[in-house]
């Protein structure tokens, strides 16, 4: 439900005048109580406004229902961002594992020297590549890894819709967040699933779902 | 926004007898067409009548502007969910592997033999034990599942939220749903983080975010 001109007007008389009385309100409208009952009426109801009886109307100061959707278009990837694991191309696979419980991640992201990003390793190609072998620790990761331009990536700026889109949609966990460098990738965040639940979580606490 | 006694009469009037006039709704109300005025506005704006000039209101059939707080607090699990992959207790690790591959998914149930939940196996925990191993053939998975009772579970009328909140204070990915039974839990379902990524993308969807 969006709010017209003449709702928006009234919410702000009475946040600045409040409380105020419905005859106030459409005097400085210069129209009828009768032409904004309708509007004061949704208003009250959709819990911009308190009334009271004999006093007038105030600004409720709690968050309007809409909100909700106004705060998840509001959320950004850096707002629910988690800090990114790399590590280097001839870091062995058993190496890598090790970090990845060490961190308790369930992506790494491979950098170069340079400190650019060249790969990812999910915990999916790491048990893959271990199941019946004991030598993990002489085959290095850029032999296993998921390699740039293949690697889905997003910008710190985006909507948390749009990368929860894209995980959705390219069926990952785990996107690193990325600044656009000379030559390459700097990996700068990191946004998972885990992310995005929480999210979810904090849309219904902040309003009291 | 909930409707208040007299906006569902008036909505129950207009289905049943639309289109319909203002006046006419207010005189089968025995009320003053200036009482149900806000009423009206209210109806309309959220979507349940339309109005029509010199015709009247009619029902509108759409289902009205659900606000993404409602949206959100009526997600259940059963509306989320996917379908659980179990195993058995004797399955050897090596053999959970393949399936966990070949389902596509994070997280395995073991089952006793009257189908009830007795453990659960992660990606996590099935990297751990395939570190540097290669009999992982001749481990069965009860070695190394987690057991009940430290299994944490929902059940599938839980609200979305709950559940949200459940994997996040518990660190886990992925929950059974369960159907309590005599002498134990039975896994009917599975909810994941990519579920909860699912439902926040359809809460933007299903309201133009």
């Amino acid at each position: 439900m969006e709010l017209n001109t003449r709702q928006n007007e009234i919410l702000d008389i009475v946040k600045e005048n409040g409380p105020i009385t419905g005859e106030q309100i459409a005097e400085r409208l210069h129209l009828a109580r009768a032409t904004i009952r309708p509007d004061l009426a949704i208003l009250t109801m959709a819990g911009y406004l308190d009334a009271r009886p004999r006093v007038g109307y105030f600004y409720s100061g709690k968050k309007p229902i809409q909100s909700v959707a106004d705060g998840m278009v509001d959320m950004t990837a850096a707002d629910f961002q988690s800090r990114p694991v790399v590590i280097t191309e001839n870091l062995s696979v058993y190496d890598a594992i090790c970090q990845l419980f060490l961190e308790d991640v369930g992506t790494l992201f491979v950098v170069d020297q340079q400190s650019l990003l060249t790969g990812v390793l999910s915990r999916k190609d790491l048990l893959r590549t271990s199941i019946g072998r004991t030598e993990l620790d002489k085959i290095p990761v850029h032999v296993i890894m998921t390699r740039m331009p293949n690697i889905m990536y997003c910008r710190k700026q985006d909507t948390l819709i749009s990368v929860a889109k894209k995980m959705m949609d390219s069926q990952i966990d785990s996107l690193p967040i990325i600044n656009e460098k000379e030559g390459g990738l700097e990996v700068i965040g990191r946004i998972t699933k885990t992310n995005i639940t929480a999210a979810f979580l904090s849309l219904a606490e902040d309003h009291d779902l």
